[in-house]
């Protein structure tokens, strides 16, 4: 049995990943509001707090972040940085902060998206902030210590977002929640290392 | 004949831009203390400033940015920001400024590089910023306006850089300045769009 850390647990994504691990795993549920302990992903002493009062563990997951939709032509730079500074830093701050934390073989497994690399017009600020995830896991695996891994999944729309996504997505398929609960089941209990999990 | 500004004109990369385009076309070398205009791409004032002298062109070509280079247990989230902000975000910024400065059907390149997919140690920060970049040029070439084509160059090591990198990319090929060159005039000259033109 593992000890787990899933930040953004109450969220639809996250959801997926407690529901494949619970079952078999010591889940600790982490949100803003919600859940076992509670982080502000965008305050690093908030992640530092957080892992203090949780200690070490096997695996931390994150799925969280948010950022600035709208067409790439009327966007400011400080809209573009949203997703950089909303869903990229906060993921990124969580395994900085979480190598005195995360026990030897341990991982980290990160969140990102599909708008990087099947886009949707509105979608510049959101498939680079994927893009930054998916790059900085591909590149930190190599350098990894203790034999810690870490991989980023990239989930399609989930069956779960259908109706808020609803009319945004024209043609993209909608994976179901349990597809993505085993991506992180993957990441988490299997042997792989600087993998783009795709789940489409 | 193009009206093409090249920003990073002096640069090893942006050199490369220069070459391949000036027996064509008017181009315009753009560095920050060198070159036919200058420019602080760090300075979004400076940035519109430099458009406001240049006026309306065909193509912007963007080869510039810093970042920090070190191991990802040992990085701060300052650090890991640094090639975001002195990468990522001059690019992007120039491609949102540049919006009324571009003709009908022109066209942006902006420049990342090899980490992201085949990184080093110590590359995290770089291959995160490549990852946005690309991921914006991806997303945001589904909805540029008035026929603007926008592209982003990913290149190996250049042939100028192999005695400052010596060492540091085992294993890496040396693609020649002229390869690199052909590829900025296929994304000035050429058709597509949205494209991450890898070369190595």
């Amino acid at each position: 049995m593992m000890k787990v850390v899933v930040i953004g647990a109450a969220g639809v994504v996250g959801r997926t990943a407690v529901d494949a691990l619970s079952g078999r795993h010591e889940v600790i549920r982490v949100g803003k509001t919600s859940g076992d302990v509670q982080v502000d992903v965008e305050d690093v002493d908030s992640i530092r707090a957080m892992y203090q009062q949780i200690g070490k563990v096997d695996a931390v997951v994150t799925a969280v972040g948010h950022g600035h939709f709208g067409a790439v032509h009327e966007m400011t730079g400080d809209q573009f940085m949203e997703g950089i500074n909303y869903k990229v830093l906060p993921q990124v701050n969580v395994v900085l902060e979480g190598f005195d934390y995360v026990n030897d073989g341990g991982s980290f497994t990160v969140t990102s998206g599909v708008l990087n690399r099947d886009p949707i017009p509105g979608g510049s600020g959101f498939a680079a902030a994927n893009g930054a995830l998916d790059g900085f896991v591909t590149a930190a695996a190599v350098e990894m210590p203790r034999g810690i891994r870490i991989n980023v999944v990239s989930p399609e729309i989930l069956e779960a977002s259908r109706a808020a996504y609803e009319g945004f997505f024209p043609g993209h398929v909608h994976v179901s929640n349990e597809a993505v609960g085993l991506v992180y089941s993957k990441a988490v209990e299997g042997c792989l290392t600087g993998q783009v999990f795709i789940v489409d």
